[in-house]
């Protein structure tokens, strides 16, 4: 059975037919996600663009056929994510590194970049019929010390990959949000600016 | 005349076409972006996904066809950056807001979200035969002052989009790096973990 949910993006300008599908479900179904596939998806985050070329970018990740390696990740999370997130097939958390791996020196655009591979992943993910669900509630120090991070570098986001699932599973004010509309943007006149900060250049 | 050069990844797994094409170019085009396809660009990062949907990406556009804001930009640029991207039609530059806008608290995924936003810009940009190039080599307070850059907001990264051009335009150094072999990147086994720190996923 397939769930898919379009949420077409309300764009102002015709975008790419995968990025105007992009949104984030939280019902997402258990079917495992083949390993070659998955390897696809952070195939994609590896050729993505970086400073320097240093490639600041880490994952830890965690599939649902190893059920206690699954278990650890999704006790990472925070209880609002655990209680949709634990249907995905694929948990992942992304992790910066904050110096340059030539130098030593502060990578100042560490989270820019690992932020690009994700969304570069999150393309791939799609032109594969994954969905990609990114998560800023989990517990940094949880996953450091679970893992042995170490420092210097730090986990930014949690991420569920998966087909979508039956809603109907999730308790209701989640099925609700899954179901319910695409959240809305700003428009473009308020972020893109020309010759001052504020004047809208469209 | 059409000067595109591609530059295939070396990819160990099959990457969806545009993202497999995907490089930094350093001859491009003077050849101007039109207004719509310009403003599609952006509406690609206005469709990205970010924490809270907090939207925290900003940019600063300049386009040739205004040759005194042209070269204010540029003129933020690093030397070694401004050498090349003079051809380019249009110049932008991406600004991360530090802090929530519904509640003024630190946000950590400022950076992160607006890296997210620059690839999916990128992704756009390559879907309708533009190119892409960021920066990190500019002067950010150079910036602040010029546009008037709030407190909060941080200047992250230039980028330079349209078509690619003529190489041998450039200075000698600069066609062979356009020339030359696309960047390597790290095998999958050094950045993707499962278990533990270190433990190649794949």
């Amino acid at each position: 059975m397939d769930y898919t949910l379009e949420k077409t993006a309300a764009a102002d300008h015709a975008l790419f037919p995968l990025l105007v599908r992009r949104w984030s479900p939280n019902a997402f179904s258990p079917e495992p996600v083949d390993r070659e596939t998955l390897a696809t998806v952070f195939e994609a985050a590896r050729w993505s663009a970086s400073c320097s070329n240093d490639q600041p970018w880490f994952y830890l990740v965690a599939t649902r056929d190893d059920a206690a390696a699954f278990e650890t990740m999704l006790g990472c999370l925070e209880d609002g994510n655990i209680k949709w997130a634990k249907t995905a097939p694929v948990l992942a958390i992304g992790v910066a590194r904050l110096t340059f791996e030539r130098n030593g020196k502060p990578n100042r655009w560490g989270y820019y970049d690992l932020g690009q591979s994700a969304a570069y992943l999150t393309v791939q993910a799609m032109s594969m019929g994954l969905w990609v669900h990114q998560m800023g509630g989990f517990y940094p120090e949880k996953v450091r010390e679970v893992y042995g991070v170490p420092e210097g570098y730090d986990p930014v986001a949690a991420i569920a990959i998966g087909k979508m699932g039956d809603p109907s599973v999730l308790p209701g004010y989640l099925t609700e949000r899954h179901n319910g509309p695409r959240s809305g943007r700003k428009p473009l006149r308020e972020f893109v600016f020309t010759g001052r900060w504020g004047e809208a250049a469209f």
